[in-house]
């Protein structure tokens, strides 16, 4: 009993440590040079124990992107504002766009390393299941407030729209080179003039 | 002579034929319904002489497309404003968008059908190629006219963010219903409010 308990901790703690160390070697170098040897020496691992927990590199770089999206989810139903509830529909949106681009940009080309993998063809309807219903939260948080700000747009195209600029190859590009604040100030231009408009 | 010169006219009459009424039937059913043979008949050839003048079905999709955006280049450098020289980078610039969003929807689902014709192994580099021409167009010319309109703005990302609706996964599914008026009014509008913020 005690010793299931300790291998339960063990695999958690392992689990974390691994997620933390490919999120600290992503934000300092290209994803091409992040492979599993270098992010189990840095999480003081074995190679063996990464694909024990994680199945691949496709897998824990989908891990990552998904626990990100989790936290972000909580922190927009049960955070402080402006994420959370409290603050106006349009100071949310703001903020939600600017957590998103930064879900999005953190580690540089994490998205475009997310979507080799969904055309992987092994793990490709299981990628594609886990990727839309983040896209469907996102979707549906920003068409919302949309909504409640603006009753006379058309916030569920709008919305489409405005999360297209993460998926668009050449905008990837530019976040995998750092452009992430580039994105987030041109984001919140187009929102403004649309909530204003 | 006189036969080669007959054999050749007859050739680009073919290919006209055709096109038109490839055209004409997806303006009517959805993309999966227009088959070859339907097109062939449509026409007034053999199904032989579609494979023959285009290469495969997809081949046929892909020079639709590029004969609309070639016809609109043509506009843009040639024709009378607002979409051509003359008007102001703002009109241009929702003229622009308009006749856009008319060539990737008039055809419903086209963008869809040259998306998967994409991904087919044989002719992928080929056709990402002239996509990459096309889009490299396209944005040219949005960022140019945002840039004259608004020199403060960073013009190169907002072009991505406009043109990335017209690749985003949901949208070219409302376009493949024939919703290409929402996404035209919406555009517009983030367009107005941009130019204006």
């Amino acid at each position: 009993m005690a010793e299931g308990r300790r291998e339960r901790a063990d695999a958690a703690r392992n689990r974390r440590a691994i997620l933390k160390a490919t999120e600290n070697l992503l934000a300092e170098h290209p994803p091409a040079q992040v492979s599993v040897e270098r992010i189990a020496a840095a999480a003081g691992v074995g190679k063996g124990t990464v694909f024990h927990r994680f199945g691949s590199r496709a897998g824990l770089m989908r891990e990552l992107m998904l626990e990100r999206a989790h936290a972000l989810h909580e922190s927009v139903t049960d955070g402080p504002p402006p994420l959370g509830p409290g603050a106006s529909p349009r100071q949310r949106l703001l903020a939600f766009l600017d957590a998103v681009v930064d879900v999005v940009g953190r580690n540089k080309g994490l998205l475009a390393a997310l979507g080799q993998a969904a055309t992987a063809p092994r793990d490709a309807q299981e990628d594609s299941r886990e990727q839309h219903s983040v896209y469907g939260f996102w979707h549906g948080h920003i068409s919302a407030l949309i909504a409640e700000e603006r009753p006379d747009l058309d916030a569920e195209l709008l919305a489409h729209i405005l999360l297209g600029a993460l998926q668009n190859g050449p905008i990837v590009h530019l976040l995998g080179q750092g452009e992430t604040r580039r994105l987030a100030v041109s984001l919140r231009l187009l929102v403004t003039g649309m909530l204003e408009g």
